[in-house]
C-alpha cells in the first residue's frame, strides 16, 4: 500500500522555518541529496501556509518536480489549477481516495498543523526527518502539540556532511488497528 | 576548561517530559547506559520545577548519584540543604564560579526553561540528546523558543537497540566570542 511519508528539514530545536517561513537554514544541509527520496514518491500534499511560503520563497514561479501536488485549505476554492489541485478534503477521504489508485508514496511535505492533523488522523507511515545542527531558538514547529502518542521505531540513522543527520522511523500500530 | 554539558533525554517531537513531568516514555531507551556519560561529570543543574518533578518521581528521596548538585530557582531559599545546593545566581555567575575551580563537565539537566536561559546566555558547550521513537503530541519543550540562533557541529550519531539514538553536538561559537 502507498505509504503517507512526513519528510522534512528541522533544525535540532524542531521547528521548520524560522517565524517568517524561511528555510536559509537548512542549506547547511551542504551536499545531500533527496534523488533517492524523490524516486519513491508521486505524489505531494501540503498546506496552504506552507504553499504560500513556498510561493512567497519561489517568486511566484511553484515548482512541483513532476509530482501530483495537494495543497490543502479551507479557505481556497477547490479544484485544479496552475498545474496544483486544492482541496479541503479531510485528511482521511484524501489518502482513501489517493490509496485506491496504485502509486508511489505520498510525501507529506508540511507545514507543522497538517503533520498534525496527519498524526491526529495516524495516517502517517514513516517520518524522515533531515536534523541540520543548529539550534533557531525560535520559528515555526514541526510538531506542535495536540495528537495521542504516536509509537515509532526507528529504520534508518545516518550520518551526512557537515553535520545533517537523516533519521527514519516507521509507525508501529497498535495491533486491533494493524493493517 | 569545564564544559557545561545539556544531556536529556527526549521524544521524537522535543518533549523532556509528559505534562505532567512524568518521564515514563524514556524507558523505551533500554538498555542504555549513561555510565561513561557520568565518568564525565562532577556536577549537575537543574531548574526548580525538574528537581520538584524528580522529588516527586523518586517519592522524596532525591538521589544525586555522587555530583555536586544545584537546583537554580529565585523563590526557594539559597544555601545547602539536604545534600542539594540551592541558588538564585544568574548562569553566567554561577557557571564562572564552578569554572574558576578545577573539576569534571557540568551536566545541565533541565529542563527546557534552564536550558533556554543557558542557551541565552551563550554558555551551553555541548548538547547530547538521547531521542526516543516517539512522539507524544503534548509534554514539556525541551527547548522552548526564546533565544538567539546558535549553531553547533556534530560530533557523534550513534543508533543504541530499541530505536535509541544518541546524537552529541559542541557548539561553534562566532570568532570574535571564541575562548
Amino acid at each position: 500500500m502507498r505509504k503517507v511519508v512526513l519528510a522534512v528539514g528541522i533544525s535540532v530545536d524542531g521547528y521548520i522555518a524560522r517565524p517568517d517561513g524561511d528555510v536559509d537554514f537548512l542549506s547547511m544541509a551542504g551536499d545531500y541529496s533527496m534523488a533517492g527520496f524523490f524516486a519513491t514518491v508521486d505524489t505531494a500534499i501540503m498546506g496552504r501556509k506552507t504553499f504560500e511560503v513556498g510561493l512567497k520563497l519561489s517568486k511566484g514561479k511553484f515548482e512541483t518536480y513532476g509530482l501530483k501536488t495537494y495543497v490543502c485549505s479551507r479557505t481556497l476554492p477547490a479544484g485544479e489549477r496552475d498545474g496544483l489541485i486544492y482541496t479541503a478534503e479531510p485528511p482521511e477521504e484524501l489518502i482513501a481516495k489517493l490509496r485506491a489508485k496504485k502509486g508511489k508514496n505520498i510525501w507529506l511535505m508540511g507545514g507543522g498543523e497538517l503533520a498534525r492533523d496527519y498524526l491526529k488522523a495516524d495516517l502517517v507511515d514513516e517520518i524522515h526527518l533531515g536534523i541540520v545542527p543548529a539550534l533557531l531558538g525560535e520559528g515555526i514547529p514541526m510538531f506542535p502539540a495536540g495528537f495521542p502518542q504516536r509509537d515509532f521505531k526507528l529504520i534508518e540513522n545516518e550520518t551526512f556532511s557537515q553535520g545533517l543527520i537523516v533519521v527514519k522511523y516507521a509507525r508501529v500500530r497498535p495491533k486491533a488497528k494493524k493493517e
